[in-house]
């Protein structure tokens, strides 16, 4: 369907009701912002998605064991950059029991509707002086225009902020849905935690909210590869709060929320450090919709397939081997293959087209690589971003 | 138990009754050694292993339905380097079938009980008058000293040619394993396809026989990564044929089996391009073994674990999240894990250690990470080497 979203400016606190803030507590030895706060309306339901690593950090537990706890629900969401509390052992659950104790008390709220969210340094236990002492500057900031401050202060590598805002009228009324994100892919995997924080302001069932939110977040976040790793602390969080929106437009809604998502995916694939475009694998004929997702997971994460778009080299038969051990079955010999509007491959055997063009084409900002796979329903889409010399001497030359 | 067997001079001709040869047939436009042969004596016994990818070449076809056909029997296997026929269509088959069939009226045999290997470039097809005029030559050259050339003939972007023999007594008398491979990770997977050849002078039964190598690939050839792209042709084919073994000295035949293709697989992981270094992680206190192998090729095929080690940086938090993130279950607050002899972390946590020591041990030609999980009793080992600019630099500038 034709998508009813337009993209407005704005980030998390475009929705009604939302305030965020961002400030500098001391966190970061650089000195810059470090600690963000996200505050949803009474009411607002949350659900969230976390890293599916054995190794995980205490505020992932924290997080998921509250919401479970909460049915659902809660209000506001600390963030710190700096340090990841991952590896730090009991301490680092009664930090962040702690943490979000002294921020309840600040906020009057009760701490289990208060959720926190760390990123940074593995191994290495958040200062918490400097943490408790920035609460109260940090709540005295919430705004309801604070999403810049607060996009700026979940920051670690990433070369720039993250923002979205989308709006749609469902059913004669205005709702909007914003987000925020981190990530520059795991090129740190100790600095480089994925993090997403989003708000809408409609209101929802907290069932109907934690489906959207997990079929958007596997279209999204769960979608895009940078070398594979994964962190100790990925997490996404989405609060919805407002007057309740009728069931005729949860589809829209769900889109709506997709088309955030991925907008920020896309975002922390082009932002992976060395990389110099955004990989796009679009996978058509599958068995299946999780199918056709695998093998374009696999392609867009093929250190080969990513070493040839650097290259700017149409090499058709790394794509295709990639596709090849995914996993998934197909008939080798139904096989159709493009880049851009070039097509390499037909029946699962090379065509003669013009190198020279298809090269041009991979040298777009935005690289395409459109692959059928038969006559399946099942279609996929995946981002990731090319594997540049730069890559490896970003992660060679960094020293713990 | 202490191993019966000794590294001696030669490859796969170095056991009783084997032949091989190799020579130039024009394949290659470099004029490079590119057809080789390997004859087994009488009632030989043929085991093999081939890629899992959907997408497989006419070859690994053949090859997979002949033994299954013949019951584990075969007598020869004919190796062409240049051309992987692969997504070649019908025609790959037919080329497949036309060779076998002529190399058996050249050797007077059935042509079901010949095999063919294939390596180099995807989608174009062998030419196959050159390759049908090289089998005079090739078959006329086959002697009991053919192994080298062997070894040197089904090479493509490796830069050293990779031969082994084993010896042992074994009730009395002598035994040994010869094998080659090529590969230098797939590097070039339109070139650098994985295989290996074996040769045994013992006699066993097909399935036992089978078996064994099974076992032994698992812990060999399927433990090294480089990239983790999987080809289109790998195979490994092992010949068994000479006096009957004594099923007590089975167990010793495996093991020796397994530090052959160990060895092989060992130098393949070394000559990835662009790697100055093997890395070789050991996981102990798994569950079983499958969990502490799983573990172990996630560790070794991290791009971030790989980049560390390139630049030389004790980073055992990239160790840690890769391990987390591998699909095994595992207490994280029980892990320890080492570099070399310096042990980085203990029941989940960092311990002060001097980086500098840690860091020279990385600049080894050997890098050694240990990683425990648990006090289970599965252990496990995984091949690898670090990813340097140079392999980006190879595989960016490489042109189709």
């Amino acid at each position: 369907m034709q998508s009813p979203w337009q993209l407005v400016s704005g980030g998390v606190t475009s929705p009604q009701g939302f305030q965020a803030s961002g400030i500098a507590a001391g966190l970061k030895p650089s000195g810059k912002l470090d600690m963000a706060l996200l505050l949803a309306p009474e009411q607002a339901v949350c659900a969230g998605s976390f890293t599916t690593s054995v190794v995980r950090a205490a505020c992932v537990d924290l997080c998921a064991e509250r919401l479970a706890a909460n049915g659902g629900q809660a209000r506001a969401v600390l963030i710190n950059s700096g340090q990841a509390n991952a590896c730090t052992g009991d301490r680092g659950l009664i930090d962040s029991q702690r943490a979000t104790q002294a921020l309840a008390d600040q906020l009057g709220l009760d701490a289990e509707a208060l959720l926190i969210c760390s990123t940074g340094v593995i191994g290495v236990p958040i200062p918490m002086p400097k943490l408790l002492a920035g609460l109260d500057p940090l709540v005295a900031a919430l705004s309801a225009t604070g999403g810049e401050a607060a996009a700026t202060a979940i920051l670690t590598t990433d070369l720039v902020s993250k923002q979205v805002a989308l709006e749609a009228e469902l059913g004669g009324r205005r709702v909007r849905i914003g987000g925020i994100a981190k990530g520059s892919g795991m090129i740190h995997p100790d600095m480089a935690t994925m993090l997403g924080f989003f708000s809408c302001d409609a209101g929802l069932d907290p069932s109907i909210w934690k489906a959207m939110v997990g079929q958007a977040v596997q279209r999204s976040f769960n979608a895009i590869t940078v070398d594979g790793d994964t962190s100790t602390n990925d997490t996404v969080l989405a609060f919805a709060a407002g007057d309740p929106l009728d069931s005729v437009h949860h589809a829209a809604l769900e889109q709506g929320l997709t088309e955030a998502m991925q907008h920020l995916a896309k975002a922390i694939a082009r932002d992976g450090e060395g990389a110099t475009c955004l990989i796009e694998v679009q996978v058509e004929g599958a068995l299946d919709e999780p199918s056709a997702q695998r093998v374009a997971r696999t392609i867009v994460g093929s250190s080969l397939v990513k070493t040839a778009v650097h290259g700017r080299d149409p090499n058709w038969g790394r794509i295709v081997a990639a596709a090849g051990r995914s996993g998934v079955p197909f008939d080798p010999e139904q096989v159709a293959l493009w880049i851009g509007p070039h097509q390499l491959m037909q029946s699962g055997q090379p065509l003669s087209f013009d190198p020279e063009a298809a090269s041009r084409v991979l040298r777009s900002e935005t690289v395409q690589i459109r692959i059928q796979l038969g006559d399946g329903p099942g279609n996929g889409l995946a981002w990731g971003c090319d594997l540049s010399d730069q890559y490896v001497r970003i992660n060679a030359d960094y020293t713990t």
